[in-house]
């Protein structure tokens, strides 16, 4: 049985979100499996080379997955001619030099989001991989999840009709860090080290919004900083420099508006940490990170306004829950993609451009904070 | 047993909301209670003289209720000395003129909202009742719900600590009118004949924001029509002119942010037709119109985010529900606290300046739609 | 206020359906509200005139109603022009001569089905009408049900997509008479006497079926006498000389089949006498005389056969429940439209020509029966 | 204790129904559980010797059940004189020249449905077998599922009285392939490759109808593509050429009407993926794959017929559960009893011949859906 080997330099795989999503329940998940099935009866197996600064670290993940190679030396991994994809989840400040630097050294590139700090560094790497002529992606992990993927039926089915409105509500009570830990680390709310949160979802909203419900034109946000005291990893109080909340509309090609909510400051009451809740002609849905509801236009009551008596109605209960099927992890459904991309050709449409347009969302959401103004979203050019 | 008879002149109360609400459950319902007892052991007794266009609905509703005075001639009502009070609940067209003559002629008022078609115009009320030195009160209907009777009970108490955003859903899907038949009058959707939801729902989030979390200082509102093609109460199509939701940010003394969205094409998946999500630095509530949940501080889960399997929280369960207390209906609260305002004077702070609120707050709603800004609310001054 | 007075000579109001449907739920209730009201603000007031052969039962209807005017002379009745429509409940045998006449006489008719005992003078009967230039209507009950109500909506609403295939399943246990009284009459089940399932049962589908899916274009129908010996009204044994069960395929217009079974000898488990399941391409729905139950694509369950374990899914928890509308009795729905298109020449499509297609059917049904083929339903021509 | 060896060739056990029915779920539950005990005290013991084209699966299912025997060479297999029975689960279209060559070898056989693509050619087989004088059977497993077993015995115990009319209805919706996955293979949709559920479910349909109710005398039978495009296992969309749908009407020896409705472009709404409705003079039935309803005549209700109100009635609530017993796997159960057959000489009444009626059947059922006829089902003769 033919083996399509892919070696990967992996750097970033100390950081929570690398080593369980990308290494351990993508790779590794993966090479277990033995490797990735194709038509023709061969199969691609991925072979990673860890890359990080902490070589106890990177030694421990060894010892934990079985995984051989690792390095301190990014030089050295960029070098060697046995690996020919560079993937990054670095934190965001330092993915621009390490992508440009493999981009040169002639890998193809996956790379988490933000793929830079700004649109302009972001374009930049389109533009060496271009010139390189070597492959590319990014991120883009909501498209897979299984809410999302129950969603994308609806769409092709036809279910909503014309779609009027997609609400989007994200976020949960991330802790001072005082009395109960905090979930996240402090530098997501420090400015100047590339923190807020409209930084970190924007991208996403980006890419769900352009491939699900039309491509995104313009955005009116307002961030917020609702906790301005917090308690860092070391348990020292710090000033919050950088917002926790972003309140946002966007206008969709086609007509449609989002509004979304985004909060780490907010107790949640609803069914998931995200939702989406789409409004249609025909019938709508609110999706969560795995389960999806519907009420098709036939299903829809006839609320009558009457406080002075307990609703007769549960608006819950007018919902039907969508069956579940089988879905693999959402990262590393999209690591299968983009290692068939490589080996086979086919489409991988989640590119540096894609990850530069969410880069440049988070851009214009700023602007529009600042100037209090709804910002038109530009077509990208190289 | 002293009786404080107080002459009502009742303009529009052959309209749904001025017979339902404010006839039959508010000022009937006293007088079959025998009145409003005061503190002295005497009591009020609202007598009610309806006035209208249509004398077969006047007598049907005095043929309903037992009352006998009627009349299609406002002029001679206004010179009946007997009455002392004008209620206007009539069509919003018609509010300033009559309001005006009946503060001319030295009666109390007491009106539906909006109160005037623009601001200018309702500032000039406010001018009229001060110089004719009689009282006045605008219908605030919503502060007295039961909801929003359990959130002010944890404002005073300080259960919130520092109020950080407060997200408003209101709305409900209208039909069309072609299948099943429209819950809401066709004027609603043209704009010509006063229509839109940001006039019509503008001025309740004025009121129910300025007394429960502080003033509103400036907005940033999107208004959309969203189903564009309607069926009128006689079965024809007709185009939708006027906005059927609005998305929109609230800016409030004190730094709190206030999202909300209203919207009359949107399927219900929350708890309520309307509901607030307050969260405060110790603890968040979501009120509906009857209902409201809390999340104290030490209840707050601590989500972690993995897609990979079922939530193992419910973001419902961690919620508490308030007990109920006995409420009476909510205009007949109000009606109640301004009837005691006439006669023993106690406070009554929603005068014609806090009706006039409201319409600068839909005003400026649709100035900031048309420009794409944020726009400031200016104190208003007589 | 204006009233419209319509006299109606009812003939066949002694016999169940006539008084029940007709009278009482219909002609009845529609006076006791006060008729009929008009856009222009007058009434329509329909004004019955009872004709039977048993004066007895006549004059007990009259006791029980108020209504003052019967006879036994029908002659006289068609002569009088304070009536000017016909309505015929009567046996079928006696139907073609009374609306013939009825229609010589200049009145408008209206008439239960099936309209004749066989297609010509079916035929003759809208000859006859169109000539006399009156107008006309044939009774079609079944598309005023609630359940076929939410069908229609979903229908226009482009529920199901693709409309693939309609099953329907009508019937319950006609008890045979000697312990449990029969429910029906026992002419039903002799030939003779204008009896059978087919001849009962296939007008209705004729309309339910050109109406919702498309132009029935040929059938397939095979009877039965399931229940052979049978105890009549007087509780004499007989033998049912009629069909008790028709298992029938209908080729529509469009390319969907339809697929009936009809039978007064079967133990219902379905959720109700009748019920409609139709599968579309995009989703399904089964509606019974009341309710009606959807499964959307996006919630359609992906079974797997296996006998060895229970199912792990309900077949039946998988669909939604539509809600309710007010929906008025079916017969007396119609008999608004037919007088609304008296008076005001509205749109009234359920005519003597509908009516003569009904009969039609069940005249191919028994062709095919007999011949063991599909037999085609040719354009019927005047 | 006595053991009698029985080595059986089994060709085609790589495929799905092959492998886990007849192998894992049948001939190796009764190896590891010690054989089937005879009377004598003996057991019966089967020894497979694997037969198919791909090394690798053959390999792997030895792994898995510890069986050691197998080839891809089927004629050295049927040279050897160990093995005395020869099993076939291939597709159809190989089955009558294996077969025939074992046959030819002298072996037993035992093999799925249909036994061939056409009647002569099943009619062929028995020929050779009665020639050859080796024992014969035909996997006809429905006849053993624990809800048709509860039949069985219904019907010994005379609970219906004489029985009216069978309704049978089969199906579930096959998804498509292009969102969610399809659960059939992709030559089930294509004529050229033996698909169409006619070919599929006749044979199941004959011996059910023939070994409960009473021999099938005439078919009547429409076929229909309803979703005629498809996706196939490497997402590659197709036509559909065979019928995915059949109605069908079967007159049973005894009168009986039998019908029938199978599809795979149904959603289920009822009690399992099959179910047989059986009516008779004394009580009904309702039987699923495992489970069983009964309403004997004493618990029959008498419906009324009143769609102005909810039904008083549910036509669920009037069945009775049948109690479970332990069954064993259905095609276990078929196994067990050819093996004793082989050993034993008990009566084993479903051979080649009856094999043969079911490719007769789906054979009339394609001609009755060409001629638009009812068509006779003549008895098979050699």
């Amino acid at each position: 049985m033919k083996q399509h080997r892919i070696g990967i330099i992996m750097n970033g795989v100390t950081g929570r979100m690398g080593k369980n999503q990308h290494l351990l329940r993508s790779i590794q998940a993966i090479r277990e499996e033995g490797g990735i099935p194709l038509d023709d009866g061969s199969v691609i197996v991925p072979d990673p080379l860890l890359v990080g600064r902490n070589p106890n670290k990177l030694q421990a993940i060894c010892h934990q997955t079985g995984i051989h190679s690792w390095t301190t030396d990014l030089n050295s991994a960029l070098e060697n001619v046995d690996y020919s994809v560079y993937f990054d989840s670095q934190t965001t400040s330092r993915r621009f030099e390490c992508v440009s630097r493999a981009i040169q050294a002639g890998k193809h590139v996956y790379c988490e989001k933000p793929v830079a700090v700004n649109t302009s560094e972001a374009l930049e790497l389109v533009r060496l991989a271009r010139e390189a002529g070597v492959m590319h992606g990014v991120v883009q992990d909501k498209l897979w999840l299984p809410g999302i993927e129950k969603l994308k039926v609806l769409i092709r089915k036809g279910f909503f009709g014309e779609i009027l409105a997609v609400r989007g509500e994200f976020g949960y009570w991330v802790f001072e860090g005082d009395t109960v830990p905090a979930q996240r680390p402090s530098w997501n709310y420090r400015k100047e080290e590339g923190g807020g949160i409209i930084a970190d979802m924007f991208p996403h909203w980006r890419y769900l919004l352009d491939h699900l419900f039309g491509g995104v034109e313009a955005v009116t946000a307002t961030g917020a900083t609702h906790v301005r005291r917090r308690w860092d990893e070391r348990g020292q109080p710090y000033q919050a420099t950088a917002e926790d909340a972003v309140y946002a509309t966007f206008r969709l090609a086609g007509g449609a508006v989002a509004h979304f909510n985004s909060s780490w400051a907010v107790r949640v009451r609803r069914d998931d940490l995200l939702t989406i809740h789409v409004d249609g002609m025909l019938g709508s849905a609110v999706a969560g990170l795995r389960d999806c509801w519907i009420q098709p236009y036939a299903a829809t009551p006839r609320p009558v306004w009457n406080p002075d008596i307990p609703s007769p109605l549960s608006y819950f209960d007018s919902w039907q829950k969508l069956p579940d099927q089988d879905y693999p992890n959402a990262f590393r459904a999209q690591w299968e993609l983009f290692l068939r991309h490589l080996v086979s050709g086919t489409l991988f449409p989640w590119d540096l451009l894609e990850g530069a347009k969410g880069v440049q969302l988070a851009e214009k959401g700023y602007e529009s904070w600042t100037t209090g103004q709804w910002v038109e979203i530009p077509e990208l050019a190289i």
